[in-house]
Parts: C-alpha cells; structure tokens; sequence
C-alpha cells in the first residue's frame, strides 16, 4: 500500500503530483504572507515632525483642520478661493460664514459642481456682524482652525508648512500676517503701522500680534471667546473691526506669552482688486487705523492691562522653496 | 512763656526761623522721595521676550551665559575669537579649555593686556581629547553654554539672539549649523550632507541634528554628559569626533522631541584660513564624514533605537538686518 503510488499508471500520478504541487506552493504562499506581515515597520524614524498625509480619505480630527472663512459682498473671489483651499492637504471641512444678509447661498451651484474633496457647510447669518466667524460652530470637529479673509490666497505649501508648526505651538496664532502695538510715554497705546514705528528696543522690529485672517489657531480659543465681557462685543460691533486685536488680547491673557508665532509666507496674495462687486475691504476707510489704535486702549481697559507681549521669532522652511537657502557662505 | 518766641530779639529769631525752614524743607524732601518710590511702573509692557539689558555690571546666572571654546593648536585664532566674544552681551564667563598638551596658557599674556570684560578661565587638559569640552565645569554658573569651536566667528547680533530664542526653547541645542541622519532602507544610517540627501518626505529639507561647536544649551546637559554608557566615551575617544552627534542623541533622547532649533546666521565665519599654526580642523580628515555616519549607527546601538527627530523650522529675526525682511508683496 505504501508504494501503491509509484504503481498507478502514469496520468492517475500525473493529477495526483499536480495537487500535491499546488497545495505545497499555496502553502509556501501563505507562509511568505506571514513574514511579510511579522517583517518589522523599519520606517518609524523617517516619521518628521510634520504629520504625515492621512492615507484614508477621512482626516481624522486630530491630524487636520477646519477653514472658516466669512464673505461679505465678494462670491465671486470666496468661488475662486473655495476652488483652491478645498485641496489643502490635512483640511478636514470648510465653513463658509455668510454675512450677505437675505441673499441666498449658492448651495445648488456648488452641488451641480459637486463632487467636492471636502464638506463645506454654508452658515447663513442674520446680522452682518465681523465677529460672526467667531463662533463656536457645532460643525467644527477638529482641533485646529484655519481662518483666511475672503480675499486672501496663502500657497498650499505655506498652509501645510504653518499647520505643521501650529502643531508645535498649539496655543498660539500661528499665522502670515503680523502687527504690533506700540507704548508711548503718554501711556496711551497706538496699533503700530509696520516699520513706520518702532518699539525701540535691541536690533530690528517686534510684533505682538498675529492676525487671524490667515492663521491657524485652536479651536478652544472659539469656545473663549464666547466668555469674553460683553464690552468687547460691544467694541467689535461698534467697530466693525478689531474682532483680530480682540482674539490676541485673549490668546495672550491665556499663555501669558506672545500670542502670535509668525510664519514668513512664500506665497500670499490679496485678490481685493479681481473682484467684480466692487466691494474692497474694511480696511480702505479712512479711520481703519485710528479704529484700531482706539480697540488697543479700550481692550486695556476691558481687560484691565496690557496683556500683549513682544515677539521677532520668523519662521520659515528649511530647505524650501530654495533647497539651500538655509546655507550660509562659511 | 507761649509768646515769649515774639519778643526774642530779631537776630536769635532768625536764627530759629531759619532751622525751621530748613527742618520743613528736609521733610518735604523725604516725602517727595517717598512718593517718587511709590510711582507705579508704567513700564512693563515695553518688556520685550529678549531679556532685559543687565542693569548692574555683573550678570545674573538667568540672564547670562558661559562661553566654553575648546582650542588646539590655534592660538592665534583662539586669542582673535577671545577678543570678539568677551564683549557680547549676556556673557557672563569664558572657560577655555586648553588641548595643547605640555603647552602653558597664555596666562601672562591675558593678564598684561587687562582689564577684560568678562572672567576668563584656562582649563589646562592632560589629555588631548575632543570630549573635554564636555565637562561639567565647576567654574560654570549659569544656566546656558554657548559652545563654540575655535574658528568659528558668529556675530554679535546672531549671538544675541540666539540667546533669546534658547531661552524660549531651553531644553534644545538653539545654534547655528543643522545637520540631519538619513535612513535607508537596509536599516543602515548615513550622516546626511545636506542638500546631496533628502530624507524624502514632504517639501524642502530636514533637519536632526545642531551642531554644538556653535550653540546654545542647557549647562545640564553637562551634567547628563556625565552619566553616560562608557561606550559613547569610547567611541569618541575612538574617533575624535562624534562628541556633538553624542550630544544630539542625548538631548533627543530627554525631551523626545527635535534636539535642536537652527537660527539662521546673518554672519558666521570660519577663521581657519587665517590661522599661522598650519593646522585645519579635524573635518578636513578624508574620513570624517564616513567616522560621522559610523558614530550614528554606533550610538543607535548603544541607546538602543534611533532618538533623533526631524524638523524643518528655520528661524530668523523679526526686521534685522534688513528692517523690511518680514514684509510680502501683498
């Protein structure tokens, strides 16, 4: 019976060998899907402190961000700008705040040209309030928040670079557009223009703020700024402005420490001048300045002290968009 | 008796008069410097997050640091740095640790041509290794080392505001040359020469190394250095080199996070040229690279997995030297 086998006639033997042979190579198939599976993960160090691309397509809560953008009287370029923040890499939603006041929102054109990489969710407002992108949307889900003007274009590059450093200063502003404010022996304060005025102190410029219509900050501080005293919605409505100057008030108060991280953009562009609404920015008035030197002493007021401090940290990417314009001639 | 002061003669009167008036007037005084004492501060909010200039001569341990420059066979260059250092500000110290084995300090020489700045020490070595400078000098009294090599000119400026970035970021090497560790896929580590490697994710380039022949850290990592495996000493005995790899892996190991922030330098030089000893550095050896990628493959080993993280932050000074370096065509 044992060489029963080797007695068959020749294509009995020839079937059997052909089973024995697939089962021998299925196993040895499975057995090299086990090692493959037990080889170990040698990449873990290559990880760089930026995070690296969700490999599925939903981002999850803590390795993206949410854009807020408010519109007021510009479609055409929140259209355009829509276009082009939607694919962000690590962008999780897109809240439109919508300050057009009894006008509808283009829903039905943005579903015709659906589909979209990420939701975007229009919130129709009542009042046209500045302060109306401060609040504390049910939508949002993640972490960290992007704000961008309605008007504003920052490359994807810069965003994904600024986001990674959000992650590292999360309970900063981290963002593209810096201002400060400047002491005077009066003691009254005023919103420093740029290099039109300086704080006067050491080598080069300060900064005490970052603005939040480009930059990242944490969504809590959203959550804050509904228990601010009820003056400083007073001022920003009364304003129409200074909803920015307020949020660095609070975000200093809470660290103790510049509110602002800045982050020197590559590529940033002011789109005010393609709009066909005719509409430009709050800041053409005249009294836009004087409005905010005015927030700077009556936040003080507020808040009982000058809770902004001085920072001339500037980041920027290492090795990019210039591979060696970290090199120096040494 | 109550009006006997009326009838005194006039001459006695004026007398009287006169110590009274002089008694009223020493009052006033003292209140008027009461008062001037009780004046409140107006000042705080022009405080800047650079440390404030030291007021008296000598620095306090928080608001200075120690210099500690290693020198071998370089005097001339060492005395040339010397001259440029013991003038910055915030030093509190120099130790320089002398290499020239047999060779006396140029004691006398410093001493003829004071008064200095600043203490000057000579840490006469016995042996001629290139982890001297690693020592936990009892001479050291502040918290921060800057640790510069002796051909290495930074200027001023950088210098002082490398300090106060190091002082945002006190447990990292803050300095001015980054290097980084590529992986490859055989598991064997390369020390990266710049822009010839790209550890390959994401925009740009990375960093995970700061080299601290031209840094600021923490004086406790002197003492960390100390409680090493005797393995990493030998390997940098082994080498005479590495010791600043060593340093790195120590530093990534306790924060686990990037060991170093690299500051951009405005002006760094390298002075070997300029040295009559005829002697260059140690990185002109045919093998140092080579030596450098064996120390990183050497060290994961003896700590055991690899402790350095990537970064890619680059940081600048707000407005210096060019007051408009922050500025974008927006």
């Amino acid at each position: 019976r044992y060489f029963h086998f080797c007695k068959l006639p020749g294509r009995v033997m020839g079937i059997r060998l052909l089973r024995f042979t697939s089962v021998v190579i299925i196993v040895l198939l499975l057995v090299a899907g086990a090692l493959t599976a037990l080889l170990p993960n040698i990449k873990d160090d290559k990880m760089p402190n930026l995070r690296r691309e969700a490999k599925t397509q939903s981002q999850s809560a803590l390795d993206s961000f949410t854009l807020i953008m408010q519109t007021y009287n510009r479609t055409d370029l929140l259209l355009k700008l829509l276009n082009h923040y939607q694919a962000i890499p690590h962008l999780h939603k897109v809240i439109v705040v919508w300050n057009n006041i009894g006008e509808k929102i283009p829903e039905e054109m943005w579903n015709s040209l659906g589909p979209h990489p990420v939701p975007v969710v229009f919130k129709v407002q009542t009042v046209n309030r500045m302060r109306n992108r401060l609040q504390n949307f049910p939508e949002l889900e993640t972490k960290a928040v992007l704000m961008m003007d309605d008007d504003t274009l920052v490359s994807a590059h810069d965003l994904a670079f600024a986001f990674s450093v959000w992650q590292q200063f999360p309970k900063h502003i981290v963002g593209f557009v810096p201002r400060k404010h400047i002491s005077t022996p009066s003691g009254v304060y005023s919103y420093g223009s740029f290099e039109l005025q300086n704080p006067g102190f050491g080598n080069g410029d300060q900064y005490s703020m970052v603005l939040i219509g480009a930059a990242f900050f944490h969504s809590g501080y959203l959550e804050d700024f509904q228990r601010q005293p009820e003056a400083v919605y007073a001022l920003i409505d009364e304003t129409q402005n200074c909803d920015d100057i307020a949020m660095n008030f609070l975000v200093a108060k809470n660290t103790g420490k510049p509110s602002g991280v800045f982050v020197k953009p590559v590529d940033i562009r002011n789109l005010e001048k393609d709009t066909n609404s005719g509409y430009s920015g709050m800041w053409h008035r005249a009294e836009h300045l004087l409005q905010r030197s005015y927030c700077v002493n009556k936040l003080v007021n507020i808040y009982d002290g000058m809770p902004l401090q001085y920072s001339n940290i500037m980041i920027s990417q290492f090795g990019f968009p210039n591979y060696a314009n970290h090199k120096n001639k040494m």
